[in-house]
């Protein structure tokens, strides 16, 4: 995975329309995207900033890994996310290093973009995501 | 503080030696530069990606913000960091929104930047670093 870019920082919250204009206090006039993702069973608001977003992260109904967050951590930083050229192979290639993937294979997130995470017991307690915009071989 | 960028994103471990090795497993050829920062009674390890770093931060001897979140909530994502034109008038307008600066004026940080933090108790639970080249009127 040589020189990814830091796609946006995951940030758990209980309600987007609680935590957005805390955000938009902070960061006035920053583009703001809404946006369902059914496969992650959330919805996140992507506050884009010069050279990354914030991504803030509401659980839809239904439990997820948003939903144990939570209840176990409360609000937070939940994870970081690298984009890369091709998402199933750069995990491939860490899976090869020692990391644990925490799905068989990417799966649809926001903005189109494929996704899967790292296990933070690999990385010193980090969960990372990996996405990209144009798996190949799709 | 209109349109910042995403400087850096904060992580403590307890050995830079220890983590440092896991992290380049994961990017390899990724440009590191390691520093002590006297001022925070931490060392750190900036990793470069292509438009931000992961900065592992490591306490050295005596009692520091970092020692105790490793205490508390172990090794992980620590702050995150958003470059301004300057940390004190940012600082001053952020705070005149509701934010509260964790120090009354910046310090010196790694890379000779000046360096504020926000209270995470205003932001969701997010600790925000804010942090400049060339402080204005110094």
């Amino acid at each position: 995975m040589s020189h990814p870019s830091l796609n946006h920082i995951g940030i758990a919250v209980r309600r987007i329309e609680e935590a957005l204009p805390v955000y938009q206090r902070l960061l006035p006039g920053a583009h703001v995207e809404i946006e369902d993702v059914p496969d992650m069973k959330v919805r996140v608001a992507k506050i884009h900033l010069a050279n990354a977003c914030l991504e803030l992260i509401e659980p839809l109904p239904g439990e997820s890994a948003i939903t144990k967050f939570l209840e176990k951590k409360g609000e937070g930083i939940h994870h970081v996310c690298l984009e890369v050229p091709d998402v199933d192979a750069a995990t491939a290639a860490l899976q090869a290093q020692g990391a644990t993937p925490v799905y068989p294979s990417s799966r649809a997130g926001s903005g189109g973009m494929r996704v899967n995470f790292l296990s933070p017991k690999d990385t010193k307690g980090v969960l990372f995501e990996l996405n990209s915009r144009t798996p190949q071989g799709r």
